[in-house]
């Protein structure tokens, strides 16, 4: 395991990927979770997104959210965006990281975005000029990287096409989304392998999901191949639009829990994650997947 | 990843140590649950235990369990015993493989066995001997073996005694339970390294529970030097004594699913465990924590 980094940087998306696929909570609700996950110390917090309310109406008071949010010194948002429109608006609303989505499989993206995977990269080259000449980096987020809830396999060729042209657009960074819990820890080598071979200089994120258990074992995967950036959602908020009562994004404190019981530095006070996580939790109404949040860190003891 | 096994031996715990920690059910459903995943292709199943009634009311039929079970063939069955008494049942009721259990932490012994782990030692050393001269193998399980949840971390030199007292006593194989899902892969890398320097030719069973997130993490971690002896329960039947709602035993589906998709053999059809997982649920009238039983294989597709 001797490629395993010290320290990583965790994005935390409960409140944008979390929410987005919960019941829809206050604004003062969300902006509480945001502030509270700021006192964590988490490295970057993925806020909002700018989508159509149509389209996502959790989402609908994004502008709102991010005016009066605290902006934490030391910690980074971000917006995610599905289009130019989405992007004007994350830009207006004073983000200068932005994460714009597209998805590997033309299924996905149609149903997603609206538009062919193709079309969507044509959108993301008009961004990354916009958000460049306005002096915002942008990260783009390939989804179904591992597979697609409509299509199955997705052939790592067609993944990394869209790795490519996104790169050639100047996007700032990568990030992988396993949208439905689909990958494995091989797969996870290999992708990172052909990645890395094309674009070593480019920083890479990940996101998994837990929907099928292998979330932290993707995460090691990756450790071992020494990347540093992850998203993950406080309690596991958020859930699968596909395949009900199943998990969504992995939990935050989970991978915290882990990552740190292996002498990698996440920065995370864990006691605090854990009372946002119970915080999430109360917002929702819902019992969330978090083992962690359920079970306590693996030194609290039982009654004897 | 190169040490990777190409091939598994799992052992179905979900009619022991899944049941054990349900609300009892009848004897011919653990008979039925037995008999379907007989069906499934799994390579070992750990049927019943023979402790006392008492302590554990929810084996008390263990005879009749394992007199009335089919026992396919190219399956091999165990049963774990705590004591003397128990091995002596076991194999009266014909038990040609058992596994005695013996925790590393002295208080989780006492309140599980009523005995320190040096006291249950000497007692395995006559029960090693007993089965010998009946034809039988003994397997030593060692409990708390990644931390106690009375006493916190357990020393890996104490562990390293339990090892080393129980092969010194015969012991054909060992395994290793965590049994409060304390793991984390740094800690199973160690603690297989530590054994294998001690004894390189004692084949060696994990058992991981999954209570805080890492059941899969630490599968791979071992599968990364070799391990091919896995224990998982179907559905995650279980839970967890300490921590109510947590998970117990990783999902035998959930770990099927991972290593199959990695090109490691189980012998085990997913489908037809996935069948007997919702037989289990059903069973225990409970939604049990597997992933894979609620999203499905990734393959899967969603309604387009």
């Amino acid at each position: 395991m001797t490629d395993m980094p010290t320290a990583l940087s965790l994005r935390e998306v409960g409140p944008r990927d979390g929410l987005q696929n919960e019941d829809p909570v206050s604004t003062e609700t969300k902006i509480e979770l945001i502030d509270r996950l700021s006192g964590t110390g988490v490295s970057r917090i993925e806020a909002v997104s700018f989508v159509h309310p149509r389209a996502i109406p959790q989402m609908a008071d994004a502008a709102e959210v991010a005016a009066q949010m605290t902006r934490a010194s030391g910690v980074r948002y971000s917006a995610l965006v599905p289009n130019f429109k989405g992007a004007e608006r994350a830009l207006d609303a004073g983000f200068n990281e932005i994460e714009v989505v597209v998805s590997a499989s033309d299924t996905h993206n149609k149903k997603n975005l609206n538009r062919s995977t193709a079309e969507s990269l044509d959108d993301i080259a008009a961004i990354i000029d916009l958000a460049h000449g306005r002096g915002a980096t942008v990260q783009v987020i390939v989804s179904t990287a591992w597979g697609c809830p409509y299509e199955g396999e997705v052939p790592t060729e067609r993944v990394m096409w869209v790795v490519n042209t996104a790169a050639a657009h100047g996007a700032d960074s990568l990030s992988f989304g396993d949208t439905t819990g689909m990958a494995t820890p091989t797969r996870v080598t290999r992708l990172i392998g052909e990645t890395r071979s094309a674009h070593a200089d480019k920083p890479l994120n990940l996101h998994f999901h837990n929907t099928r258990g292998t979330g932290l074992a993707n995460v090691l995967a990756a450790l071992q191949l020494g990347v540093t950036d992850f998203d993950a959602s406080v309690g596991g908020l958020g859930g699968c639009p596909y395949a009900p009562g199943a998990s969504g994004n992995i939990a935050t404190e989970e991978l915290v829990h882990m990552v740190e019981d292996m002498g990698i530095d996440t920065g995370v006070n864990l006691d605090a994650l854990l009372d946002t996580a119970a915080y999430a939790e109360r917002a929702v109404g819902r019992t969330l997947p978090s083992q962690v949040l359920r079970a306590g860190p693996r030194t609290r003891l039982a009654q004897s």
